[in-house]
């Protein structure tokens, strides 16, 4: 276990660290004590019948979904709705590669997939919160994936579902580039097969890994615009050293690499016998798939595909030139056609 | 220097190493004997107006220009032009780093631009052919960086010009995508500093780089649509292995990274105090802009917002889901598109 000031209340609170007991994992291990890193807003009502699920994605935290996505005004509405945001587990605040100890710290930490967190949020929401039904969950990137999962595991539960930059079954081409993050953080020397004494000391891994991201994780038109600029960066040259880089710096590497793992096999087939129109078909939300217009790895089309799988779907893409990491909030426009679906999503009929 | 058999007349010939004498660099420094490996098919005529020139591309020679572009019935016809295949420095076929001694060997090499190919080409056509006037100048990637270079340097020796999956002017997001390939090929242990004894001790490098060409290279509908399995690889493992990395493993690390390094900087503005407008506004030749429509590093819209600022030129993008590595001749759809532009190009009266 070592400790790292990024992940702590002061960046990313306030959140609440909820046992959820030991977690069988479906790669075959356990967790014998998973903690979940939780933020609420809003409370529940009496019907229980307004709880919404946030899981989080790659990299990400409950509070980046607090100040990009929930607020007053906002579809999601913390004075309407009792929205639960959940760290996924490998976050860095949830348990964690990082802060685990003996036989589950650092490259010890086992392998954990999509399904062993909604099975951990299963349990949260139904023991810990008493929530049976959920008006929405709704996430980005791999919190699309645990959106989709959700939906496909507990139809009975999850009443809309609201995918957003992210794919049920995860493609063999972002596999590949799933690869090509994790290689860059394992082939620095000072990452040491993962028993390296802190992130720093895999700097030049962390940035090669950014520079990666900065290739995929926005858009030629983002750049041939340049958003780049308009977000306070002088040059592409800064905006990867200064933004990019350091964004993922002081993130711990073995934290990282865990979540790339879980992203990489995102699969919601699993649950039917790798039959995707079987697994697509079981889902009874009311669902709104919202690829990005210029994301280069959750692609419209790819998005497009699962859509037409799922019963009574819609498909709602969302357009901005920053692609994938619009999901940083970086375009209000962007921000605006995403409340305007979810709003017209939260107002329609259920299951 | 180092022999190397990939490179040689059995795989990548018939070509002919014409020394066009002392070459000095943009960069400083110069390449005392600078030779350039020559492909030529068909015959310069009496009025010498029916010369063609295709330069290459990153990683590739001659002879898949040979294959896949040049034939009796198609646009590059050797039954009506002479078409000259001028290997780029730096392919290993034309001086390069692996066949290169003493103070140019290896990873001593200097720093060449896709000006100094251009002006090495320049001699070569006309004191070696007696070239004075170029029907065509046509290449696809890093030979449409050339293509550009030669209309703007050369502007009444080019009467037509046609690149393909290129810019005149490298943009910044491509520079990082450059970066990552040659971050792979430089982390690797093996590599020492460019000071290996033969490739395959930087294998595991060279396996990452074309890893990250797998996820940039084609494209997200190519792996869709299955397209790695209508090239003859049941899945996208093996695709990435016995395609992708079979293609770069012999190849000399050196070689790429001189390439890489060209290509990450190609600006036709350097001719003109960085005024790309002033610089395309140069052009006579009469020039198709060729992007392809799912490029993922080359797109259309990079491409077109060049070609508005070229008087008299056209946009005629290629609509191949194969992307940027369609360039490889995979898509027989794509190239009949190709056959079509430049036969109408070649048909047009030009400057």
């Amino acid at each position: 276990m070592s400790t790292n000031p990024y992940y702590g209340q002061e960046g990313h609170g306030p959140y609440e660290l909820i046992s959820i007991g030991a977690l069988d994992l479906e790669e075959g291990g356990k967790i014998p004590d998973c903690r979940l890193a939780v933020a609420t807003h809003g409370a529940l009502n009496a019907a229980k019948d307004n709880a919404i699920l946030v899981p989080t994605w790659y990299s990400g935290t409950s509070k980046i979904m607090e100040q990009v996505y929930i607020g007053k005004g906002r579809a999601l509405d913390p004075e309407k709705y009792f929205i639960v945001v959940v760290n996924q587990i490998g976050s860095g605040l949830s348990t964690s590669p990082h802060n685990s100890d003996g036989a589950l710290a650092g490259p010890r930490f086992p392998k954990v997939r999509i399904g062993d967190d909604v099975r951990a949020q299963h349990r949260l929401l139904t023991q810990h919160f008493g929530v049976e039904r959920l008006a929405l969950v709704v996430g980005g990137s791999m919190g699309a994936q645990q959106t989709y999962e959700w939906a496909v595991r507990y139809p009975d539960m999850v009443r809309r579902a609201a995918p957003i930059a992210g794919t049920a079954k995860n493609t063999e081409h972002d596999f590949v580039f799933g690869d090509t993050l994790s290689d860059a953080i394992t082939t620095d020397p000072g990452f040491r097969g993962g028993d390296y004494g802190e992130p720093a000391e895999v700097a030049a891994g962390l940035k090669r890994h950014a520079k990666i991201w900065t290739v995929m994780g926005w858009s030629t038109d983002f750049f041939r615009a340049g958003r780049h600029k308009a977000l306070g960066f002088d040059s592409v040259p800064a905006f990867v050293d200064n933004f990019m880089t350091g964004y993922f710096a002081p993130m711990d590497p073995n934290n990282l690499l865990a979540m790339a793992w879980k992203w990489q096999r995102g699969d919601v087939s699993r649950n039917s016998g790798a039959d995707l129109a079987a697994a697509l078909g079981r889902i009874k939300a009311k669902t709104y798939v919202m690829p990005i217009s210029h994301d280069m790895f959750f692609p419209p089309g790819d998005c497009e595909a699962e859509q037409r799988l799922i019963p009574g779907s819609e498909f709602r893409p969302l357009k901005s030139i920053d692609g994938h990491l619009g999901l940083f909030g970086t375009d209000p426009a962007m921000l605006a056609q995403l409340d305007g679906h979810l709003n017209e999503l939260l107002a329609a009929p259920a299951a």
